[in-house]
């Protein structure tokens, strides 16, 4: 991962320094893109990344609302999103992508304190709203002119790029203790 | 994605201008190549992508006749192309794909109306007579060779590119409501 | 692709001329290296490539013998290569591959008219006696300095570069006829 | 693999003398970090390589502990770790990986006769105690700063590099006949 992050931290402090809810679309941003029919019982199955997944644990435990508006409604993004990474929000199943978002702004979250990720035509009103908006290297270039900013690589792994950007922009690391029970110090 | 894609789009413009027909090959194509056995029930398996996915519904949206032929007739080829993507034709399990894109021709289109990508042997003949031919770097270079572009991927991915230059070249963009409810334009 | 593949064949022609076998390891060669558990029935299960599978169609319908030298015998193995690509022979389960090698001596084959493509230790016996001996830019040291020639890339695909070197060497093409039934030249 | 190995191998030559155990992180280290779900049964399943595989095997061969320790411990880590490969040690399960790493210092070994290699924060306190510490370019930089050595490639085949590292320095190779039955001699 590229040492320039804390450099893309700082230069998008103001905007990053009101962010409370980090959203992300689920195929192309938490998947490799890949989709493979597993049987009738799965369905349509995806991989997703143990480092992304890490990525949202430490985002949880900062505080921020973590969560997937996802088109599709598989098993494989309930059992990941809900069920093994428990996300404070999993909305899966609605095409118009927008009535999700809504539903964020329902609670009193403002478009500003919304950070977005996404790669598809459908992610772009979301992304055009939110405060802090994020594509990958693959989408289409509609996308990729209309965000704050491009990850270095697309798929699995750009995620955990964006969340160490936020981490590094609001000085946040996680409590891990050494050997020695002693809190390892960051910064 | 490379920002040149509408540097593309321009070149070819004349040569896609008349296209009416987009079919793709499958392996190597619309997945990355591999294939697994998964079992009697399914056979061999493949992945494909979501974002070519995406792509080949915006053809088939802007009235463009989009579908695969493929010498293999695997379930997994069945559950992608036909049930979930209901593209407008699957010809599958014909090794000699000149019958498949016969049937096109006897539908009453025109070479030149069809836009092919494939990257084997068996594609040469359609991909030769195409008016618009496409194949991926991992090709041989016979293929390579005989082709009018050759995307800047292989695999998954590869179809979306060649999807988004004809896109450029017509100038079609999918209708998208921003927050507000209205259209985002794209030119 | 490369375009200097034909650069490569010319350079080896002479070793190349005098190749009647051509035998492949599995993992690393035909497959990405990568495998994962399917279950008691398929046991370890790997991805194989529908480009190198073709390129072995391609090896028999000239003549040569081809197959596949492995240690494992999962039945992922057997299934690619002995139930759907009929391979001339499928050596599976002896750890010590030299005694599979011994059978195509033992049939009258000369070394020097073996390919072998292999990327690990116990491919080296193998390699060091064949009349051209392939590696992968991912095997160990030892093993790239013991070999007539490294791929472009490692894993899937690998194998159909080595094919396309073989068949510039010998001027080899299939035979594929075009939309109007007349043979497509290819040299 | 770059030929500068044995050159990276030469320079940690004094800490990689001192190495008795080996003990590797599984997610993004011995896996390319991807995960999906397999069924009730399998769980969440991941790729292994068959290239770290065998490298796991050498170092056994030559009187390395070697061992993985996981926060997981789905049927997938166990089947191919303890099962297949037979490694001296699988401790999984356990989210705070101190406490594996000490029943290593309760058999007697000093953290600087332990080289661990590991991509996340908590495999920090086992990194900063080792006497060699390993992790993958994809790390988060807290990571990599911390660390003695980073690989060239994330994932699978990474470890593979890094028993290459430890091979070279000490001098070991396995012992591999060729098809005369004399041993092939590596330096």
């Amino acid at each position: 991962m590229s040492s320039n992050l804390r450099e893309i931290a700082k230069k998008f402090e103001d905007k990053l320094s009101k962010i409370k809810v980090v959203a992300f679309d689920v195929d192309g941003i938490l998947t490799d893109g890949k989709v493979w029919y597993s049987g009738d019982e799965m369905g349509w199955n995806r991989v997703t990344n143990t480092s992304d997944g890490y990525g949202l644990k430490m985002l949880k435990e900062f505080g921020f609302k973590v969560g997937v508006i996802t088109g599709g409604d598989s098993l494989s993004v309930i059992k990941r999103f809900k069920e093994n990474l428990k996300l404070d929000f999993v909305y899966a199943g609605n095409e118009d992508k927008r009535e999700s978002y809504k539903k964020l702004l329902d609670e009193g979250y403002k478009p500003e304190e919304i950070l977005y990720m996404g790669d598809e035509f459908f992610d772009l009103p979301l992304l055009m709203a939110s405060g802090f908006s994020v594509t990958v290297p693959s989408a289409s270039l509609e996308i990729q002119e209309r965000v704050d900013y491009i990850t270095s690589i697309s798929g699995t792994g750009s995620a955990r790029e964006v969340i160490d950007i936020l981490r590094y922009s609001r000085n946040l690391y996680p409590k891990i203790k050494d050997m020695n029970g002693e809190f390892i110090k960051f910064n």
